[in-house]
Parts: C-alpha cells; structure tokens; sequence
C-alpha cells in the first residue's frame, strides 16, 4: 500500500553521469537487483552514511574510500544488506567493487559499493559477479527509471526527483534516486539516496550542501523509528557545464543551487514515507515554539513516532489525547501544559490543558479523512522549530515486517 | 489475546484493608466500573505518579493530598481518564471525591481519585455520583478479584498478586492489583496499582520501597513506548500487626517486607505485559557490560520499542539482524560493535560483528516458537545491566487501537 499518486518524473539527465542495470537474480529469479552508476572523470563525490554502530560493511568501505580519494563509480545490490557481516562482509564488498573496477579499466579504490536488502547473510557474490558486465555494458545517461527500480526492496514504486534552473544562460540540472520504505527513521535509515548536478562545486561546499540537504529531508522522516545499517546518501557534481566552480557556500548560483538539491532531497524523502510499508496517510508533524533546537524535534518524534497515534491515525479516528500525551512525555523539561496548543489539519483541537471550546469530532474527522494530514504544536516557550513526516501504523504494515523473510 | 495462563491468585487479604466495587456504566451499561478502597485510620499512604507534562486531573490532586495530609481512601473510575480536561476536570475530580468523603464521613483531603480511560473527554459525574454509596456499601477485606476487575479498561484479565512472610512469629501480608495492558512503557503507563501491607512503616521508609520496587517492576515494562497521562502506583501500610514499626530500609525484617513488596510488583508488572494489547509471546530483554546505567536500559529498550524485532517476534522469525541493528542505533557512544554478544533463550547468536559461527537457524527457530523468550545482550564494556519485559507487535494490537474509541 502507498498514499497518493507519484508517477515517475520526467527526469533530466545529468551530463557526465550513467546508470545502468542489470539482474542477478538475488531473492528472485528475473529481478533487476544490481545498479551500476559512473560519474565522469574529474566529477566531485561527497556522501553520508547512518551513525549506526552496526554499520554494514559498505558503508565502511565507501566511508574509507571517500576520505582517501576520489571515488566516481558506484555499484549497489538489492536482496542483501551484507550487514553483521564480520570481516568476510567486507572482503565481499571489495571483491565486487574489484570486479567492476576490472571491467570498467579504473582503480579498486574509485569504486563504491551499496547495499540494501536483508542484515547478517553473506553477501551472493557468486550470483553478483557475472552479471557486473552487463550492469556496466548498460551504463546511459538517460536510465534513472530503470536504477531507481534497480535498487527498490519493499518499495511499492520507483522514486526520483527533478529539477532544473537557468544561471547566465546555462541550465543547471539536479537528478536523484532513492529507495527505501521500512526501517526510517531519524538519521536516515535504510535509505539510500543518489542525487546528482551537471554544476562543478567545490568538495568541502558539495559537502555542506549534502548535509543540510539531509538534515532537512532524510533525517527528518520516520517510518517505525528504526535507524539502519545500511544508509547511504550519495552527492555528485559532474562540472559539466560552462559556469565556474561554485567555491563557497553563498551568492546567487550557489542559492539556486543549494534550493534545487534540497527540493530533490525533500521530494525523495517526501516520496519514501508516502511508500512507508504499510501506509495509508502522509503525515506532517510541525512544532513550533521550542526553547531550543532540541524540543521542536523531540516533540516531533514523539508524536511521530507512537504507535497509539499511528493506530489512530491508519483508523482516521481524531483522539488527540493520544498526541497530547506524547508532547506530555516527549522529554520537554517543565512543560507547562497549559500553554501547548495542538491543531489538527489546521483546526484548534488543545488548548488551555484540554480540548478547545470551538473544536468538534466532526471537525476533526474531516481532517482524518483525508490522507495527508498535518499536525502543527505549538510549545509557546521560544522560537525554535522543526518538522518531522512520517506516515499511520496500518495492519499492512504488521504483515509486510511479519513476512519480509518467509 | 494475551500470552499464557494466569489465573487469579487466592489473595491474603490485608487486615485494615477493604475494597469495594460499583457499576456505572460509564462506557457499557452494567459494567462493573468504579472501586473504592479504604484503608483503615493510622494507616500510611505513599504514591508514585507518571511523569507526563499533561498528567491528568486526578494525578494532580493525589500529589496535593499526598503531599498535605494522610489520604487513606482512594476512589477510581475506568472508562474516562479525565485526562486533558483542564480546570474543569480538576472540579470533577474533586466533586467525586468530595461525594465520597460526604458517604463515609471522612474529610475531602482523605479520598484520592484515580481515573482511567479516553483521554479529554468530560469526567461523567452524573454517572459516577449515584453509584459511589453502592461501592461503599460493599466494603469488604476480600474483594480483590472484584476491585481488580473493577479497574480494567482493554485488559482482558484481572491481575492480582499476593505474598506472605511470618516474622517473629507473626504473619505479614502483601497483596496488590494493577490494571494496564496498552500505553505501557518507561514510566508506568495507563497503569494502576495498588498495593497493601499489614506491616507498619514509617512513611520515608515506605516511599522509598515503593519507588525501588516500581523502578524495577512497573518501569521496566513496555508494551508500545506511550508514557501515559495517569499513571498511578499507590502502596498502603495498615499497621494492623503486633510488630513493630520498621522505622529504617535494613535489617531482618525490612528485608523480608521489601522482597515480598518486590514480588508483588514485579509479577504485577509482567501480567500487565502478559496482557499487553494484542501480545502473542513474552519478551525480556536482559542487557549486561554496560559501562554506566543509562546504557543498558537505552540499548534494552531500543530493543523492546523497534517495531521491526518486534513484528518478527509475532512472526517467530529469528531476525537477528533487527536486533543487532537495534543495538547499534540505541546511542551508546563509541559501541565496539565486534564485541557485543547476543544470545536468544541461551543461543549465542552474534559474535565478532556477525552470526556466530555456532548458530544455525535450526536453533534461532525453536527459541522463537516458545510463548516466552529472553534477548541477553552483553556490551561487554563494562559491569552495568538492566531488564526490560515487553511484546511482540501483533495484527491484534493494531486491531485494539485502531477501534478503541469506536
């Protein structure tokens, strides 16, 4: 189940950046699972990775890489996370990035492995080595539907964004994938995202842009809480145009630049909760009003993430005493509960300790009704804010995460 | 649902202890709805309460009372939480209670009120007042299934624990009641308890037993991470013994009063997990090595809150690798991933940063089909540890929350 609507866009090539895919068959047989993507030679490479301390073994490796040199090519698995893996887990993800490297004529070290799927089983390298050469003998500028298939798992739809703008005459383009539906959660969560421009931007400004792009899309979304192995975010910065170098993160082509990328991101991450596994509603929890920039969030995540709300959510059943008492227990030191005001889809549903005068149930199940739903607070103690989206906790969801490995 | 057997114990009754019960048929005609109990004059009364910024209206005038004077009567309605309710339900609170104190000629500060149920609706006075003589009138030491009865809301059996010890041959009783079977978590959660002791103690002596037992019992419990607005522990000392009072927390007798308290808590606590909404199996979540004592609890409930353990415990899939993921992001700075240890009911399952080279999925599954299963988890940085006791996350708890209120 998914909410809404979200046809494939129409996405814009990259200059300078290929996909390509192909099918090793790792959990089905005929299944597209393998992605290879090549950014053009000179291209700039920045990522981020979960801060789980189980961290799988790619991750290790494209952390180890990307601090040492310059990798450009980077090749993803579906149908196994090679996570809790030991030290074989990581033979095996060099292995595979030796083969692509082999095939492709560039150095082991310029190869980046990704993958998602199942935590603890040996990666197949057996069934994923073959089929390398054709992932790489299909590499075009123009695949981004094809790979955003190649790397689904749960996902119920492939996921892209786009965007474009004109600085001085040139066209700039941003184009990105992402996969996940399970497993999301603050801090990312078995996402892993793959964004890229045709602008040549400096590293350490690609890196900044990549951060706050994250902080404002991948960490602020939650499925069911869980932070995986495996996240993943990938930026790239082909330099295929005839603009300069962006060098520092302000002025006007860095502005539009910095509004494309975080539109993508958000899109993306937009695009993975409304997949969430299980998902009936969209929901967008607001907080405003917090001390500091700690309680907007953790009010948000506790709201987003009680399965009383989530339940009463997926049964479009308006118990906003339910989301009261998660802002109660969210952490907030002396709250003063009297100030809080909640609404409900725009309606005033809390305020003064209780439900508010002009509230009525039917107000509040028009809003339930609908399938995206926001959720504003407002802790009335300063200035600070925060968002969170996340989605309800449906029996569909029980069944997917019940399922998965059978 | 709930997991395994548990028939009502044959409780002691506690000298100077009486309960009675009513029906008001505050959400089903003829359901036995509302308690009174009394202790008898002399006795000492303590009380913990839940930690929610929005505790509810009579939350709030039991910390008052407790903290003015000597309450020995409590009053407690199921169906409505009175929570949420502002200043209105402050009144209402008190207007039972004074109703109360009018029918048994006591003073209005003597009668605590507890309230459980939907949040943010209107206390519904007009049911409850006509029926209170009722419950007074049925006033008795060996009403205890009754009242256990009386206090449940989606519990599916009443929970009821008794103990005894003799004394210089003198016989001391401890017997408690609790309800709660959703919003369970840290904290306590729509959970209410009450225990009383023949012993006499001085009340510093009893506050401080109370709160140890309840940090190792009632907040060790989590059924879906919702600290609730009304959470409620009392515990009474009658004093109805020739022994003397124990005026300090050691020696013989003490010892012997606190294990017995312990007990009666900690078998309290796992019936309300037992009984969690929609719980198919038993879970404890043993955490040892920690190198401080935020640690091992932060990693249990990790652990005991994923809703992707969880539903793979439903499912009796020995998905390790949710587990293991779960360690990793529950915030333990600097976790050595390589040397944490889990065993699942004794099988040592991961070692060295993966599946352990003895485990076979042969042995992982026949500890998922028991109805009762232990996670030991060893950081293996240190000497602390803690225990949590929680549940699997079922259609039928998605089911239970998803209709409440209808």
């Amino acid at each position: 189940m998914a909410v809404g609507e979200f046809p494939f866009p129409n996405m814009h090539a990259i200059p300078g950046f290929k996909l390509g895919i192909a099918s090793a068959g790792i959990k089905r047989p005929g299944r597209k699972d393998v992605v290879v993507m090549e950014a053009v030679a000179g291209s700039e490479v920045v990522g981020v990775f979960t801060t789980n301390a189980f961290c799988a073994a790619p991750v290790t490796v494209c952390k180890e890489r990307l601090a040492q040199g310059l990798p450009r090519v980077f090749v993803t698995n579906t149908g196994n996370a090679n996570a809790c893996t030991g030290e074989s887990g990581l033979a095996n993800a060099k292995k595979v990035c030796a083969e692509v490297a082999r095939i492709m004529s560039v150095e082991e070290a310029d190869v980046l492995p990704f993958s998602t799927g199942v935590i603890g089983e040996p990666l197949p390298t057996a069934k994923i080595m073959p089929v390398l050469a054709d992932a790489v003998a299909n590499l075009d500028e123009s695949n981004w539907q094809d790979a955003a298939t190649g790397i689904m798992t749960t996902d119920t739809r492939p996921k892209g964004a786009t965007e474009s703008f004109v600085h001085q005459g040139e066209t700039i383009y941003v184009s990105g994938i992402a996969k996940g539906s399970g497993m999301i959660k603050p801090n990312m969560a078995t996402m892993l995202g793959y964004v890229a421009t045709n602008a040549k931007v400096k590293r350490d400004v690609l890196q900044s842009l990549l951060t706050d792009a994250t902080n404002k899309s991948f960490n602020r979304i939650t499925v069911d809480g869980d932070t995986s192995t495996n996240d993943s975010g990938i930026l790239v910065a082909t330099g295929k145009t005839h603009l300069p170098e962006i060098t520092e993160a302000r002025g006007e082509y860095f502005e539009k630049l910095s509004a494309a990328v975080i539109s993508v991101h958000e899109q993306l991450a937009k695009a993975i909760v409304t997949d969430g596994e299980g998902a009936t509603k969209f929901v967008t929890v607001n907080v405003t009003g917090g001390a500091n920039s700690d309680e907007p969030l953790k009010v948000a995540y506790a709201v987003a993430h009680s399965p009383l709300i989530k339940t009463a959510l997926f049964a479009s059943d308006p118990n906003w005493g339910r989301i009261v008492a998660a802002i109660g227990y969210a952490g907030v030191e002396n709250l003063d509960a009297s100030k809080v005001r909640v609404r409900l889809g725009g309606v005033l549903i809390v305020e003064n300790g209780g439900r508010a005068a002009s509230y009525t149930e039917e107000q509040g199940q028009a809003v339930m009704n609908q399938s995206s739903i926001t959720i504003d607070i407002d802790l009335a103690r300063g200035n600070f804010a925060d968002r969170v989206w996340t989605t309800d906790l449906s029996h569909d969801y029980v069944t997917i995460n019940a399922d998965y490995r059978s």
